[in-house]
């Protein structure tokens, strides 16, 4: 599997776009998506040499990063794009991750499937089918 | 800049390491190494097709990551290695960043120079010099 981004919750997107752009030499590659189902703005920023930084704003009181961003936002998941979403998620299972959502062909990002699985200590944890 | 490695606090370095290379599918790249400096135990953990997993653990309670363990460990920051650590650390306080740490020839890590950061909203930065 690969790391494919790190998702960091902010309270404003149109601001935070150019601070991170500035701050970490990034640039957009995507237009902020707006997140029906999970009711958050999302805005990929690259150039890391790999992954990406996606941010994540919460579009309402009662959207998934509402309680995250309550407690002070900042680092909230990593995603890891997986050759086989299937196998990926029995593996997390044996390893004590929980499956949070899906695998769900995803509105939310090229159509693709993916899955969210908490880890005990780690977290938040996405799976992105390749 | 480029994504040197995530780091993510565990309560105990042994068993967290065959943990996580058993769920990301990753390798040891170091022995633990032992940070008296820091008082916290590290092993980088490799096969991302980039970034590292650095696992800290805190070796007493008066080490810079207990606090944070306390409120349940995880995903604790992110390492950029950097061309130019100064003007890197310059840029970092225009852009809002507060120095908490360095620049200092590290002890912990290849003896290279690091330096840490924080944003107000992602938290903590650690910057490595090329």
């Amino acid at each position: 599997m690969k790391l494919h981004h790190i998702g960091i919750v902010v309270k404003n997107i149109e601001s935070a776009i150019p601070h991170y752009c500035e701050t970490f030499e990034l640039v957009t590659i995507s237009e902020i998506f707006h997140d029906s189902i999970q009711k958050v703005s999302v805005q990929f920023l690259g150039n890391l040499n790999s992954p990406l930084l996606e941010l994540i704003q919460p579009d309402s009181s009662d959207s998934t990063v509402s309680n995250f961003l309550s407690k002070g936002g900042g680092l909230y998941h990593l995603c890891f794009e997986v050759e086989d979403l299937e196998v990926t998620l029995r593996k997390a299972r044996e390893c004590g991750g929980i499956i949070v959502k899906g695998p769900d062909p995803a509105t939310a990002f090229e159509h693709r499937t993916i899955a969210f699985v908490v880890f005990r200590d780690l977290g938040l944890i996405e799976y992105l089918q390749k």
